[in-house]
């Protein structure tokens, strides 16, 4: 980071580094839970960060079920186990027998489940900003969770994100309305330890991408136009190395 | 925020205060944008935390697209504008009048707009937890942006997402194909000052709600189970009042 005097606005050098060691260091924890009690103090700053999140006008559609008690956990992990089953089959071959080793949830393992939904009643049928995608809502209550998650990675939390449910029967399951998405089911909890890497980087399932190949001017897959673009991506280029080398 | 001694991989008190800050004064930016660039190492650092974001599968569907061309952006800035006129008549009476007076995006004003987009096909047809959840690859792209945006903030950038839009002109405008998904549009630019508060709770067009009123035990609007949940419950009472007073 440039030693240069701050910008107007500008957090400082730590502030700044303290926000990336966040976003670099967090990860999508499956297993790894202990059974340490997180307590109260921590967990309404995590809460309180997903509520300060930005929403389509200002609409705020979350709520967040907590899920402690051993029988709902009980219920909606065999809603994953079923869901797993069924995802397995999807892919071929090799792929299969590792997508099978892959540990996908710590439900059962993490002291606290949180469902978040997304209310689209909650101000009322025409909202600003949500006129023209109607999945705004929904995008918000994915902005809250990935503040939640930071949170939780500041605190020493580890989260995961859970997807392979079936969303009518996770709705039975928590006796969640018509009108609302139940849009993340999250394990949370203490960890003996967070992975230097994401998982299934590490498994080699997949690589990291080079950003600088995802970056385009002006139109979609178009490269660097003039010396600005030129510049920037060369940035990015040695930025990443970076990241990668110190991890 | 307690003075105890740290848990097992939490970060810092100051290193949390500094996330904490982030998320708190990360407002959507429509106004107040300078012309001051943004250098390529501020600029690279926003984009990296939006690349460092979690995506499921590892999918990393994201690209972006880097607007910073006048042509462009006034073709953009029309679609805003047709869009905008279409969302104002579905306002009724009084909310009207304040709808067409609320400035709603910084298209022109800002330095830099950025499209993000979510690539469907970024890792073939099957991907690790998008099986029973199709929209997984698009909330991945927006937990990219919503790194980005307290990037954003934490390097003194205003950050505003226009989504008063038609997605399938801003597709043709960009040259976006059919199984990418223009996720976010978003303005980018130093600042004169950030708000306070949300602008839209400042014209008093809605409240921040409580966040205990949000928050459910085992199921959907349940309330408070046991004392674990009760004092739960109190603890974000306290920690909104005294956010609400200290902003």
């Amino acid at each position: 980071m440039e030693k240069s005097q701050l910008k107007p606005h500008q957090f400082s050098e730590h502030e700044r580094e303290a926000l990336y060691r966040t976003i670099y260091s967090r990860r999508d924890v499956r297993g790894q839970f202990t059974d340490e009690p997180v307590s109260d103090e921590m967990f309404s700053r995590i809460l309180m960060a997903a509520h300060y999140a930005p929403s389509v006008g200002f609409m705020q559609p979350w709520s967040f079920i907590i899920v402690r008690g051993d029988d709902t956990k009980r219920k909606v992990h065999a809603l994953f186990e079923k869901a797993h089953a069924e995802a397995a089959e999807m892919f071929e071959g090799e792929k299969r027998e590792t997508y099978r080793n892959l540990k996908l949830e710590g439900i059962l393992e993490a002291p606290i489940n949180i469902c978040v939904t997304c209310d689209k009643d909650r101000a009322g049928p025409v909202v600003v900003g949500r006129t023209h995608i109607p999945e705004m809502d929904l995008y918000s209550t994915v902005c809250a969770v990935q503040n939640m998650w930071l949170a939780a990675r500041a605190e020493g939390l580890g989260l995961g994100w859970v997807s392979i449910l079936d969303q009518d029967r996770l709705k039975q399951t928590l006796d969640i309305p018509d009108r609302v998405v139940p849009v993340a089911y999250l394990c949370i909890g203490h960890v003996s330890h967070f992975h230097d890497k994401p998982e299934l980087q590490k498994a080699g399932w997949r690589e990291r991408l080079h950003i600088d190949e995802l970056t385009h001017f002006e139109r979609f897959d178009q490269g660097a136009t003039d010396d600005d673009a030129t510049r920037l991506l060369a940035q990015l280029r040695t930025q990443q190395q970076s990241i990668e080398n110190t991890a």
